[in-house]
């Protein structure tokens, strides 16, 4: 089943709102194997709706439609279903007596213009609203079903689920859109692909199409698996087989498959070896120990970090010599280590962490560009440190760099272990 | 001038994702007074994209596509344009020399699917992409013009600037949608529409009329002030005299009016002052640190910070007494007091800062329920502590910690300064 997802109002049009409905929307659709093919805002005009309406109209399956069902002027949803499907609106006096009914309950008399949600294209069937004024309105022409909802999300919700179990459910029966997300780090977008794409392009014509979306994010890559099954126990055995077979090309590269963000697999295994961290950061500026701190119960394992931006903290706090800051750099692998040793001893760790780099706009020479970031690992069974050239401004060198870090972290913690951990 | 924004990816027909680029794209059109009629989300599907492109071309003067730029198979923009327009697609030599560069300068070999970005639709202009190896494409076809931008915003962003500067801005006249933004901190969504309603209702009717929108976000408020006006410099005047009312009525908590993030306000005061930092956090976990050293040439006053999320860091680093952790606990203002105190007496800074609290979802008691945060900031003039209790999960607690913070600061360094400074 293919379907639109309209939203009215001009606001939705403005650099300030965005239109949120469409993902509740999307959802519940999905949850039925409902496919959304296209997604569009218009402004509270009559005609460029109504032209809207019109393309879909025998081009698929559904049109839901939020907003632009009130009593006022710029309220058009009506009149351009109306229009689009060449049939007159009619005054409904169901609707206007339960309206009327409604502002009496709150002792008041209901104003004239509210007549405007009482008026019905001709030959759709109404939608009761128990939580605001505008009923919704569900109508069938050329071989598509129009669902027009109020843009409320309170007024929207209960009545697109009620739309769902009493009319879209039963024609649908247990197939559905169901999902498996694979996150990579550590490895362009290009090359990701170059390596799955042979594998996931067969699973379009398997007897359960599984379709992939790539996409790349700040410092990885996810494999969206969208599997178009009969019922929920056949999708999970072939994205669990879809998604064993991308990690066996992909290898260590996959750092999740479940859902779970970076920091929450390093505080996983840290949290099953019974592990503690602390961290030095330079260029990354505490970024690192934010991240590593958003994952709830992290108190368990993180001891503390140093922020050290100036050099003095460096010697200071982490015991970096100077001698060593002087003939290397600050930024510089010899560095980075011993950042990761002074905080590790300090804090007596089984983990330590250090990042020294560029972030940038400033500081870069011709040796050491913008992106120069030099980190270490230090933990009971060995040690990692290596220099990356990262790419962007600086919130991307900043973000890159703690991604690089805990990455490094979770392969020399998995060194050996199995690949496929979920 | 009438325009669409259409963006093209099917992780947008998710309920993961949700297209954000075009409230930018909005902005910027706005501004030289380009009408945005319609947004829509199409997937990676080459025929829809280029059934929409052919219903737009002719239709509207101009068309914003982003997404689908990339280098893989479901990078489909490039087609359904060429499709659209019905014109070949040719391999540009130009393109492909500068994406080999930037594989090579990053020490790799282009991968051969990289070659798919630099096929061009026949008679389509080339605007170079500083920041990744997608090109963007303007094509004129129909009356319409088509402008074809990468999808990541950090590429786009620059690019749609440089479009609107030598190709559209010229184009469009003095008349646009000119805005200011008002941000405010440390007071509720309701409380400061009370206050500023009375103010900006009435310049809706004035001769360049002014709109107002109240936008509530984690930390703060803002209020955008949108001047309909026939040039620049009549929005400019009676934006200024508007922010200058607002500023007025709603005092200190206006902590800035240009557009600057509280974290580039505090640099710029702690500049002015010659003033440098150090600070002490727990609950907010390294994010303060973070969010200061987001702001470029902040190695110039930020000299280092901590993460002292065990008592025994507490204790260590910052000489925080175990018998005030013991009779006050961990979170309480002599803790924040004395972290504050710590951390400045060693960094020999002139500011220190000091945050300790429950960010949850754990670790609440009866009396300091999840939220509970102890502040202290200490500058050469004086010292503040004060105790919040913020709603929220983890992420806002955290937010909401390092955002009262940085206000505190701000009231303490401009105590008796003057209110509106820009």
């Amino acid at each position: 089943m293919k379907a639109w997802i309209l939203a009215v109002g001009s606001e939705m049009l403005t650099p300030f709102r965005v239109d949120t409905n469409s993902l509740a929307i999307t959802e519940q659709l999905n949850r039925i194997g409902c496919d959304v093919r296209l997604k569009a805002v218009v402004g509270d005009d009559v005609s460029e709706l109504a032209e809207l309406f019109a393309r879909g109209l025998g081009a698929v399956d559904l049109i839901v439609c939020t907003g632009g069902l009130g009593p006022t002027e710029d309220d058009v949803t009506r009149d351009a279903l109306a229009r689009a499907c060449d049939v007159a609106l009619d005054l409904d006096e169901g609707i206007l007596a339960r309206i009327k009914a409604r502002f009496e309950q709150r002792g008041m008399v209901m104003p004239d213009i509210n007549r405007r949600q009482a008026m019905v294209p001709c030959g759709a069937a109404v939608l009761e609203n128990g939580n605001g004024t505008a009923p919704g309105l569900w109508m069938e022409m050329r071989g598509t079903s129009v669902l027009l909802l109020p843009g409320p999300p309170r007024e929207m919700r209960p009545m697109l689920e009620r739309v769902i179990a009493e009319r879209l459910a039963p024609a649908a029966g247990s197939r559905g859109l169901f999902r498996r997300v694979i996150r990579i780090t550590g490895r362009p977008e290009s090359d990701v692909d170059a390596v799955a794409q042979p594998v996931y392009s067969k699973w379009l014509q398997a007897s359960v199409p599984i379709s992939t979306t790539i996409l790349a994010k700040m410092g990885q890559i996810e494999l969206h698996l969208t599997a178009d099954a009969p019922d929920p126990q056949s999708a999970a055995s072939v994205l669990e087989s879809a998604v064993g077979e991308l990690v066996a090309v992909l290898g260590q590269s996959v750092y999740s498959t479940d859902g779970r963000s970076l920091e929450e697999v390093i505080g996983a295994l840290l949290t099953e070896r019974q592990m503690t961290i602390a961290v030095a950061e330079s260029c990354s500026g505490g970024l690192l120990a934010s991240r590593i701190t958003d994952v709830a119960g992290s108190s368990g394992y993180f001891d503390r970090g140093v922020v050290s931006y100036s050099n003095e903290a460096k010697q200071e706090w982490l015991g970096v010599p100077e001698a060593l800051l002087r003939s290397h750099g600050a930024v510089s692998e010899p560095v980075a280590e011993a950042m990761a040793d002074g905080v590790r001893e300090r804090a007596r760790t089984s983990v330590g962490v250090g990042i020294t780099g560029i972030a940038g706009p400033g500081g870069g020479t011709a040796e050491k560009p913008v992106g120069t970031v030099a980190i270490a690992v230090v933990t009971p069974s060995g040690r990692a440190v290596r220099t990356f050239k990262f790419i962007g401004p600086r919130e991307m060198v900043k973000f890159q760099s703690t991604q690089a870090a805990m990455n490094m972290l979770r392969l020399q913690l998995t060194e050996g272990a199995s690949l496929h951990r979920r």
